[in-house]
């Protein structure tokens, strides 16, 4: 990996607990509907034609590093095709999210799964990579390789799309725990090869997506059925020599069994505020995070309150002999976001916070 | 309020801390699809038909009681309706949940909604809640009213529907704290007067649901713009006599807040379990909860495992000085529960608790 970069770059700095001359910004789902330049794009393809093809996900990916003076870019994807080469027929339907046609109902349902190779699997994304680190690195700019994490995607593949309640998922966990074992066994291998192959391909930081599991488990059924897994992957990724960020959503009430399962940064949702999320978890790691995307939906008068709140936490908690803050919102950002906001709120970080 | 009820209902004694011969049971949605009685009722009306006939809802509000030995009747009916009334139009739309065709896009939209009386709003609840009474108090068994708590009202009314980030509903509150503000005082005044008025047509009980404050907002939000809400509305439930359950979903990070709005016992839903979440807020009342609906999809030794460690951690908590436990879902029933497993579960509570 570029060492120049991994010194210059107050993002990949920052993920390792050192200096910077600012706290380094990039914010989750940037390449997105939000912007002009990515409908335009939309119109054209589909959300799966974007991913499998190279130079689209690429250009996509480019938009808001060209746009905004952000810190770090991240590979235009999303968690869910990975499942594809598994044997999920899925599919981005209009308006309604993703849809899985086949999902799993039965034990043995998940006994032919496939474990495929991610050159094979994912190609376009590790080609996606290198045409956009080619066109990164030179301009200092790292770039974030991502996958979701096996409680996500298991999810998905049980429940068909997207869940209230999660009770297939949670009814398979339960009453099949061997054929969940096996589910989450095949999803580690899958995603920390993915994962691995993104790093060969070039992305210089990782971060691994729990979107769901805080949503749809309990402290206990987490501790049980998920923080195995997502130790055993963090384990696999220790050697990669990039940083990798665990990041989970809605999780705060027992954030430091999700803090245990690994990774370099934490990444926290909006629902906890981040001095507080530190104490909790007994911190040692540099934080990412945490403003509420509907803060950017607001004037920029509000906007600024909380993110100087969001700032204010983070300095306390420096102060208190904490590891560095990486800026970031707490969950995506929304489709109906105004750009001027990204672009006030990109600046006002650097500004507010230079040293 | 009946005087022989209030001594001798295990699920009143309970609600105000006084011994049981065991511990009482009945489950959120009790009257729902998962009976085969409900669906047949459903096939011939709609849900507003059911609610807004009182013989319907009365029918309906029976079936688990007749079906099953719980402890208490949860009146029929459903948390928005009272939105009609005040300028709603609300419809529950088949396979999507509920619509609401004008929601609020403006503090022009707040302030010409009404406070109508529960009398003119929700009379044929009213009247089914007495005729629920009337056949229930010979029985000897108490009906819980209810009512959904400002917030979760709120957050339909500016959606338009179910949300996943809450972002309309959000976007108001940040950028017109005052719309806000009166939202949330005229939904107090309208849920205090319907809660008040189910108490004289015969409630011995109340609930009150914030089903989706913990989904929604982080813990500054909710000390702003939804605490002092809850607050008042307990305070003007206090004088009525009967004991109110204080419930919420999602809440389990800042539950010492949630507890601090005020109600007779607290309602715990499945994120956090009981002696972890007692000790956490430091309850000193009777506790409610709060096992996982979907652990009823589940086989009976699954089922009973899940259901014992309830009971052992209630316990616990009763031997180290606690309040008495009234157990429950942690969230409503799912559709599809099969109805011998809560036969099963409604038997197993009252033998494995008989002291």
């Amino acid at each position: 990996m570029n060492e120049t970069l991994q010194q210059t770059s107050p993002f990949l700095r920052a993920c390792r607990g050192l200096t910077t001359d600012y706290t380094p910004i990039w914010l989750m789902r940037q390449a997105g509907r939000y912007m002009p330049e990515y409908r335009a794009i939309r119109a054209q393809h589909s959300m799966l034609e974007v991913i499998g093809t190279p130079e689209l996900a690429a250009e996509v990916t480019l938009q808001p590093i060209n746009a905004f003076g952000l810190d770090a870019a991240i590979i235009f994807s999303d968690i869910l095709p990975p499942l594809i080469g598994m044997g999920f027929h899925l599919e981005f339907a209009k308006g309604e999210g993703p849809v899985i046609y086949n999902p799993i109902t039965s034990p043995a349902d998940v006994a032919v799964l496939r474990t495929p190779s991610a050159a094979e699997n994912m190609g376009a994304t590790l080609a996606a990579i290198r045409l956009v680190t080619a066109e990164l690195t030179p301009r200092n700019i790292p770039l974030i390789g991502f996958a979701g994490a096996p409680f996500t995607l298991a999810s998905y593949a049980v429940e068909g799309g997207g869940s209230k309640t999660y009770s297939k998922t949670k009814a398979l966990m339960y009453t099949a725990p061997e054929a969940w074992d096996q589910l989450m066994r095949k999803l580690v291998i899958v995603q920390a090869e993915y994962l691995r192959q993104q790093v060969v391909a070039g992305a210089t930081a990782l971060q691994l997506f729990d979107s769901w599991a805080g949503l749809a488990l309990g402290v206990q059924d987490y501790v049980r059925y998920v923080q195995p897994y997502n130790t055993m992957l963090f384990a696999e990724l220790a050697d990669l020599g990039v940083p990798v960020i665990n990041f989970s959503g809605g999780t705060a009430v027992y954030f430091p069994e999700v803090v245990a399962c690994g990774g370099d940064v934490i990444g926290i949702d909006w629902r906890l505020p981040l001095d507080v999320a530190w104490e909790m978890a007994g911190i040692d790691k540099p934080a990412q995070g945490n403003l509420d995307p509907v803060a950017l939906l607001t004037e920029w008068p509000t906007l600024r309150e909380r993110v100087d709140d969001v700032l204010v936490r983070a300095a306390k908690v420096r102060a208190a002999g904490g590891a560095p803050h990486i800026f970031n919102l707490g969950h995506g950002i929304l489709p109906n976001t105004p750009v001027d906001n990204v672009r006030r709120l990109v600046e006002y970080v650097h500004e507010a916070t230079a040293r």
